[in-house]
């Protein structure tokens, strides 16, 4: 549809079109300015303003067609706080608790029995094995409709262990701050992460604004089934895929079947995904969130149980990846930050 | 941004305003009546374009909101043709054909041999072990960007059997309508195939609209690996997911996330599809491109060894599927038709 609109007087349509591209001009300049107003004026904010920049200035040789702009994020200790404990893993012990009227025999058996008797992290007791059957038992044998609304459900009322607060709120501003600036220039945002897809999709949308379609995660097996002559996918205790580490690469390809431009991670598990996405033919751009924060967030992550990041933070200037140093990048870490 | 235009005169204003009110209603008609022009002006049509007017119309029982409205569609047979054979199965005769010189081997290896001696249609004399090693020598064993340069070359030169045709040209008009008159309501369009998604993502984008990103199909193991210091992933002989029958409810649970409320196909391997896609809560749509053009395209699907359709086509009429009859339903079915 072409819209003409006639006006009496032809000089004022010419004053009208000069103003309306001033007013753009300054408009994406003030926008420019106006972006990722958690972060602190520092170096790590400037290169990546540069490179969205380059990325969308028609002419530019770091120029990219809005249809190659793809961006990934891993999510736990990316997007949101993976301390203390994963928050997958608060689902699985929350899960436990639960379902444990139904299981007498949990009291004698590991990893059961730590968590309830108070000890979560005792679960390793139970080796690797105990660490599947935990994930098995709480994340299958019930249909992908009903584990979602378990998951909703859970979403819904649970808390942070230390701030009480929901796990939405348990997001990193300056990162939905970038998800938003990425996406108001034109990128596609995913998550690429290690934990479940269909844990993640349930709350991706409200938490960082990405639809379902748009999360990438380790999935276990389902499988069609029709239960009392309605068809449902049925959930398997049977792991399908592990997104992590030289996976991320992996289902990055089978899912999206373009090469991100952008990636974003915060642990050696995010290695090869930072390595490949920068690979590519058009300039990428890579970095890495560095917990640094003790008093905000928590100090960790070189040499971690958790979000250990060591060979990517060693690598991280060679490479040219950026690390971004939550104390001194970030003006604020949670929306409930002072 | 809001823009402000001060009239000199608030009763021109309020005419601009009707008139694109007006404008406006009589543009959507003239859509409606525009939709799908390949299409006769059968029930089959009157029946998605009710659908689709309820889907978007805000108030109606049946509206869906935007980012619910996910269409899925099968390929072969679905959206381009599939006869005389499916056209990946061309893309590997060729690809035998090109490969031979460094396989002496194959001239006294099944189903090489038959392929290299012009009788394609033996390949079945390998058994079924035959055709899968057929299929991961002409899929496997290069990386996934040398893989992707292979399959777009083929595309660029590859010709028709019986029409001569590019490929890309072998897809069916009222389709190709369809997928556009459903995005321009708002529908996220994707395809879900049995055929291979990394053969598909070289050509959905200049075929039908569909970005790599949405495209389902089977998969071979991909390994993430650095050569020559370079990431890169390589294609393993080995299958990963086969995403027909059951496993295409899977397949869209697996990357979409959610439940479409359009389904199309064309044979019994999307009887599961097209069950699961229309026992949601929001009013499920589903379709069957049902093979009655001898003349145009072919006669085939009954009983038929490609593309078979007896189970689907027989529970159309009780499960409310519609129907369509390519001679009946459709003024075209090629791009070069008269």
């Amino acid at each position: 549809m072409r819209l003409h609109i006639r006006f009496p007087d032809g000089r004022l349509a010419r004053a009208l079109i000069v103003g309306l591209l001033f007013s753009c001009g300054a408009i994406e300049r003030a926008f420019a300015q106006d972006a990722l107003p958690s972060w602190n004026d520092t170096a790590s904010r400037a290169r990546i303003i540069d490179f969205v920049h380059a990325t969308t200035t028609e002419g530019d040789q770091g120029y990219v067609a809005p249809e190659d702009r793809i961006a990934v994020f891993d999510n736990d200790g990316t997007l949101w706080s993976e301390m203390p404990i994963y928050i997958q893993f608060a689902f699985m012990l929350d899960r436990v608790k639960t379902l444990a009227p139904e299981h007498s025999e949990w009291k004698e058996k590991e990893p059961f029995k730590s968590i309830l008797s108070g000890d979560p992290m005792g679960v390793g007791k139970g080796g690797e094995k105990g660490v599947v059957e935990l994930a098995m038992t709480t994340h299958s044998g019930m249909t992908t409709d009903e584990f979602a609304k378990i998951v909703a459900d859970w979403f819904a009322s649970a808390r942070h262990p230390t701030t009480g607060r929901a796990y939405s709120e348990m997001t990193f501003v300056p990162m939905r701050e970038l998800l938003d600036y990425l996406r108001a220039n034109g990128f596609k945002t995913y998550i690429v992460s290690g934990g479940g897809v269909e844990f993640m999709r349930a709350i991706s949308e409200k938490a960082y604004g990405i639809p379902p379609e748009q999360v990438i995660g380790s999935t276990i097996a389902t499988e069609y089934a029709i239960v009392d002559d309605i068809p449902v996918l049925k959930r398997l205790p049977k792991i399908d895929f592990v997104d992590d580490g030289k996976g991320k690469p992996v289902g990055i390809n089978k899912f999206i079947g373009r090469r991100p431009i952008f990636v974003a991670g915060n642990s050696d598990g995010d290695y090869e995904m930072l390595r490949w996405g920068t690979a590519g033919k058009a300039p990428g751009f890579a970095m890495i969130v560095h917990h640094t924060d003790a008093q905000r967030e928590a100090d960790y992550d070189r040499n971690s149980e958790i979000g250990k990041l060591d060979k990517a933070l060693d690598e991280a200037e060679r490479r040219n990846w950026l690390v971004v140093d939550m104390k001194k990048d970030w003006k604020k870490v949670f929306g409930f930050d002072k």
